[in-house]
């Protein structure tokens, strides 16, 4: 007979993404909320009012025997922590990300879940975002060739949110928050080990964090890609910006318009006529003509992967592997601490991640 | 009374641009289409075709007492001995860009040019593009406010012009091509002087010169800047993305399509709401609300300059100044050899120029 237990699940961290873990887990089967813990009162309010019930400390949540995993959502310089001591107490651990503010404490925190025997995992739930799958499947099936190029941008004119994220103590800043996914994605694109990264952080708001970065980032077997993030940007430049041996792709943003561009391999290679560019006239930069390009439309994939909560009720049933290994969040980690490395010292870094 | 000579010009290279600058000389007064040499003999018939006189060789252009300038317009390795020659023979020199292929055999023509008395000049056309006047006039007026950050490229998909332009010697690549314009333009920008420069140059195509590049340039007052050429991009970035603390502007194409949205300083700031975006919501990355945001399109602006032979009749006359000065076409030169440096190193180079 199976199993049919339903996990318990702590919510320690209950502000903007402790309350959405929330809703996750309500969606999802043999898995529920069975608290939150937040040291702010309001916090502990509001929990109270979706009818979860609260614990007045994180010690106390680690004694409750009725809980089995604990979802860190808290500022992110204490994860470490309080996931080693939730460990240590026998309990799995989903945490935010970014997990840690460094490699060495996610090693760290690796070793507890070993020695404890549970399960550790991070939400880096963008890797389910439909956008990025579309431009996985079109590498894996080579829409645009062979991909020697990509760029993968969010940029927003809304500046940093206004909480301990401008806070470098509380590991605030872009690269820790959109970064995190943006490199994620950009990582689970190719099998090559990346060779060197150049990088520049933002800092045009004044605070003591970055608002945005932009890095380069090359590849062993050749590719390159931009990863760019950006909060003073009042109109925005394409999501993902894809070019191949045999043609482009563009999704402009998350409601997945764009389109593919790619040489028309049936009709005989036509010259592009010179067009007028400013003073001068320019074949060149001119547009390939009509007839020697196919433009499509960008097609939706559908994505047959278990959810997130769904996946971590197979892992801790021995079922399922980690949707997200924690060897590859680490890689992660190590290219963000390549990226502040490049920034600060002003030079490429030339290193195998 | 005013002199109401007739300067004669002869065209050395009749190729693409050589031909074209025929059209230009033709357009203007008081200089006159003289006569035209080049080595290959089909390009002669074509300059007698135009009703040009054709010379058996360049000696017998400079022999010619009736020859006032030469321009040259022949591949970029032999610009700096052809330049030399003219102007020791007596001859003002309007040279195609880019003028040389070091910052160093610049210097010699100018020292030639000085010693002789004559005047050398570059013809660096695209400062009177209406693109980048529009930017120009953007970045002075503060429309988007203290712009701190602009990306300016061309793209195309056609790759390298099948000539010269694929070989090293000859001082083809893109760098050398496209990137002599953008890199003029921008440097015209800013008062400020080069603080660093990242570049990265791109061989996709497989010919020994770059089929396009991207550079990093940092300003001393903070300005940042990307520079990009492309030749294998079948979808096009826009020509010009500028960010002030104000607001952002886009110019797509040389169409000047494109707008300028700026914060609304008139309302009271409305927090924008967040939006779907893939598996999450973001309300960093979400578009500033409508009404706290103002979306105006780009404004052409009137080029009120005289044109670029114009400026040479009234500069042979100690009218007017160098509408391109050689210090100016140094510093192009200087910048393009940071960037080949960086490229080549994989380095930051951290130079004042």
């Amino acid at each position: 007979m199976k199993s049919e237990k339903t996990y318990n699940l702590v919510i320690a961290g209950f502000g903007g993404m402790g309350s959405y873990h929330g809703q996750l887990v309500e969606q999802a089967e043999r898995i529920a909320v069975h608290g939150a813990y937040d040291p702010i009162e309001y916090r502990m309010d509001l929990a109270r009012s979706r009818g979860y019930r609260t614990y007045d400390s994180f010690e106390a949540v680690l004694e409750d025997q009725e809980v089995d995993i604990v979802l860190i959502a808290t500022p992110n310089d204490v994860h470490k922590e309080l996931a080693v001591q939730a460990l240590q107490a026998g309990k799995h651990v989903v945490c935010e990300k970014p997990v840690t503010v460094s490699s060495a404490e996610l090693s760290e925190i690796v070793r507890a879940a070993e020695e404890a025997e549970r399960v550790f995992t991070v939400h880096q739930n963008r890797r389910w975002d439909e956008d990025f799958l579309i431009v996985k499947d079109l590498v894996e099936k080579k829409k645009v060739g062979e991909v020697f190029h990509l760029e993968s941008r969010v940029q927003g004119a809304n500046g940093i949110p206004g909480d301990w994220r401008q806070l470098k103590a509380y590991g605030g800043g872009m690269l820790l928050d959109w970064g995190v996914h943006l490199l994620d994605q950009l990582l689970l694109l190719t099998n090559s080990r990346i060779e060197s990264v150049h990088a520049d952080l933002s800092y045009i708001l004044g605070t003591e964090v970055d608002d945005g970065f932009t890095a380069t980032i090359k590849f062993k077997d050749g590719l390159t890609a931009v990863i760019e993030v950006g909060t003073t940007n009042f109109i925005k430049l394409p999501r993902w910006y894809v070019k191949g041996t045999e043609g482009t792709a563009v999704i402009r943003d998350w409601d997945l318009s764009g389109e593919i561009v790619t040489r028309n391999r049936e009709v005989e290679h036509v010259e592009p006529k010179p067009i007028q560019a400013g003073k001068g006239l320019t074949k060149t930069m001119a547009p390939p003509s009509e007839e020697s390009t196919v433009r499509r439309p960008i097609e939706h994939v559908e994505d047959l992967s278990e959810g997130f909560y769904a996946n971590l009720v197979s892992t801790l049933e021995g079922a399922s592997k980690q949707a997200v290994p924690n060897n590859e969040v680490h890689r992660v980690l190590t290219l963000i601490e390549a990226i502040f490395e490049s920034a600060e010292n002003r030079s490429v870094i030339v290193r195998e991640i």
